[in-house]
């Protein structure tokens, strides 16, 4: 292999990695390529453009505990919230509308509403460090707000209708 | 009256307007008083600190339809729901949480929740020209919205207070 197509793969999740073949994945990776103006992942294997959202925890160490996020870390946060939303949508059948407010020192706030119903609100931190242990982490993560999300919508129905 | 002491008073809203009294515009004073760091309205006129929401159509006409919404402005436009949000608190009982969330271009999305329950949810459009007619029209949208929160807060209680 060439240095330039070395240079080109993902070192932090395996190229055949199983998890890359989910729906989680796939729903990321829609994401990721609908802002994708210029076209840059066009070549990019599935493993290379979600990359980035690991951060081990001696990558995490690298970065100063207060830093302001930037415009492409803020672009990855609603990346992830905007998969989730969509497959909250899938999951229910109901439009799920993700709001995200970051202020600039990295703090925030997400939710996510199906009709009336709050069925995500999480407080943000350290969005600068913002990323996963592991894809596999994140993919767990993003599960675990799913189903939460899809079982107060079972509960109360008739509010996720309104 | 001199010069210097007419230039501080207020003009788009009577000094004895009535609907300074009301609870609403208390609520809005103590909000913009909040944000008033350098103490500037300590001397103003109740009428002088709520003049700003003032835009008569004729005001409005001046703006260009385009526009980046300023930070002052977007202060007005947090303090008149963070107002609201305190309102539907004092009305329920529960905590109610606003969330903003503005882009760059003046669009942008606004929720009240109390609890799991969406109880405000509004688009925003034209933010660079917020403001309305007179002092009772802005109350008077303030009241619609502040009922049709307790509405649904009554309608749907357990939601209200997940």
């Amino acid at each position: 292999m060439s240095k330039a197509a070395m240079s080109e793969a993902a070192v932090l999740i395996a190229e055949d990695e199983p998890v890359l073949e989910s729906d989680f994945a796939k729903e990321m990776i829609r994401q990721m390529r609908a802002i994708d103006t210029y076209g840059t992942y066009d070549d990019w294997s599935l493993a290379k453009i979600l990359e980035p959202f690991v951060l081990t925890k001696e990558m995490k160490r690298e970065i100063p505990i207060v830093g302001d996020p930037d415009e492409i870390i803020m672009a990855r946060v609603k990346a992830f919230y905007n998969a989730i939303a969509s497959m909250i949508e899938r999951g229910c059948g109901l439009m799920a509308v993700p709001l995200l407010n970051l202020s600039h020192e990295g703090f925030g706030r997400v939710i996510i509403t199906v009709g009336k119903l709050v069925v995500l609100d999480k407080t943000l931190r350290d969005v600068h460090r913002f990323g996963f242990p592991s894809l596999e982490k994140m993919k767990e993560d993003a599960d675990k707000l799913l189903n939460s999300a899809l079982k107060i919508i079972g509960e109360h129905k008739d509010v996720a209708e309104l």
